[in-house]
């Protein structure tokens, strides 16, 4: 820290990213990106486009929203655009929080929500999951914060019902829940159909997991026209071109396929669904995942172990402290990347 | 604004960005972008990007920190690659301002600043320019403010002098000084040699003017290692995969391609000349600028009237309000929008 922090930098403690080693070549499970690549139109978009870099980019990012909002069957002025999730995250917390409402999200969820709490200064209330690292929906019932609740949640790709969801939102009519449905095409309920029917519900969603696009930066809101309104007035007090245009034109050829990916997140699905069989073959326990990774554990072996001895046959998991620190969190590679990682772990074990 | 917003917003004015208009084709000299080309090897940078972008983006950006610093000659340890220098500018406001150390910065210069400070609740203390749109030294010298100076000035184009920049960076040990370079490669004189020598020197640059890559968002800090830690500390707590793979290739692509810049920016003070001989011969009034831009105004006429006269003619400059109402603000184009400028300027006239 250089003698010129601010009061804000001296308290913080960043967001770790997941490891992206150079070192060789891993099959890499870690990060949770997808083992498929992009639709073939993204391929067309993207190389057609040095010849406009000189310009600047639609602020607005129109063209990418309008095939969002078709996509998901909604209006344009239920969505904005940003540079990743992460940003769209960034902004709600800013829109949405302050030194009267604090933000509530469980003890085991995305590690960038306490991040984000610390970074504009607003107080975390903290619910821990249950034994069986499920959401008790009581905690988030009628109280006076903004929530924030990942579905599927992060690290442990539990899911929540809609109607669950919906009973939290319903309590809340004075105070925002963030759904942040980074994980949802992989098999859990979107909140999606709610979004006319309350206006306290901000959806957050990315392109980087189901979209296969994690190295081009888009993610997005959706939400009742004031809230997005509301996002907007944030994103242009802060960053008015957050999306560029190679990013805009790779997301808007993706958004407009969605043939191609209902048949990726399906393979994903399918392949959950072996790794799963293979981890119960192993004598392993695992959490019910509805995302495109799997949390999993060996009675009698730490996590650190179990991701360290992995590495060093070339497979790179990831593995967190806490609560789940017996844990590893295996991303839903394509089939021959999970055979791999179970004949390691067969080894292994 | 919705009734959920947070303190932070409901107090907020964005920023405005340029307009982008898409009814029809405009000589378009209103948002300083390059009328050049970026370097050829953009193009194959681009390009060959599309199977790269499943998996995730270097965080640290490594290759593009690289070829920037290499450009620049320093340390890769003195540069932070950001999303557009928007973000830079905004993570030096979270970093180096709090409600003890305000920002200072001029009445007319990038409309920006008091939005950053507004979002960030900081102070702003706001210096007006003299009669001639100068920037008086003594405004900036022995303060406690973190004082942000874009150098050129934006606006107005003027430059101040290295001795100069160094005299206010010496007189405030104990505050950062922001210098915002983002027109500096067009004939003023750049701060780069001050910061090994001056630990409160932080530079914020852009691709986006003499790198013709306005729509590709690649911005940076270039400063003392410590400095660049702590913008490093708030990127990752705000967005870790700020700068997407497809933008690290064509900003490494660029900043490798020092000839073809050197040229295209020779070219800009070229046609800017003529811009201001053009401007003589019609006996318009303009600033002394070191910019991309001139900021332009013929007596009797106000700036909004010149600006709508141009804008039916099919050509787009910018106009301010404040103390600059009378004046436009010409981006320096082509030899041949220059050409159409002048010829709509004296029909006009």
């Amino acid at each position: 820290m250089s003698r010129f922090s601010s009061s804000r930098l001296a308290a913080l403690t960043p967001y770790t990213p997941g490891e992206q080693p150079q070192d060789k070549k891993y099959v890499k499970l870690n990060t949770n990106e997808a083992f498929f690549r992009p639709c073939p139109a993204v391929f067309g978009a993207v190389g057609e486009i040095a010849e406009r870099l000189r310009l600047y980019n639609d602020p607005e990012a129109k063209k990418l929203v309008k095939a969002i909002a078709d996509n998901l069957g909604v209006r344009e002025e239920n969505v904005l655009a940003t540079n990743g999730s992460d940003e769209a995250l960034a902004f709600a917390f800013m829109a949405f929080c302050d030194e009267k409402r604090a933000a509530r999200f469980p003890d085991v969820t995305y590690g960038f929500y306490p991040v984000f709490a610390a970074v504009f200064g607003v107080k975390a209330h903290i619910m821990p999951l249950d034994e069986q690292f499920n959401i008790n929906i009581a905690d988030y019932m009628n109280t006076g914060d903004t929530a924030v609740i990942a579905n599927p949640n992060a690290q442990t790709g539990i899911a929540l019902s809609l109607e669950d969801m919906e009973r939290i939102i319903k309590s809340n009519p004075n105070n925002v829940v963030i759904v942040d449905e980074a994980y949802v095409d992989f098999g859990a309920e979107s909140c999606l159909p709610l979004i006319k029917k309350y206006d306290n519900l901000l959806i957050v969603r990315t392109m980087s997991k189901s979209g296969a696009l994690a190295g081009a930066r888009i993610g997005y809101c959706v939400g009742n026209k004031e809230l997005i309104a509301d996002i907007k007035t944030i994103k242009y007090s802060f960053n008015p071109y957050n999306v560029g245009t190679m990013a805009q034109a790779a997301g808007e050829a993706a958004a407009r396929d969605k043939a191609y990916y209902a048949e990726k997140t399906g393979e994903v699905i399918k392949n959950r669904s072996a790794l799963c069989r293979g981890l119960d073959a192993l004598g392993m326990e695992y959490l019910p995942s509805k995302s495109n990774f799997v949390l999993a554990k060996k009675a009698g072996m730490s996590g650190e172990e179990l991701y360290l001895k992995l590495k060093d046959k070339g497979v790179l998991v990831r593995h967190f402290g806490g609560r789940i620190a017996d844990y590893i969190r295996i991303t839903v590679g394509s089939g021959e990347e999970i055979g791999t990682l179970l004949a390691c772990l067969k080894e292994i074990l």
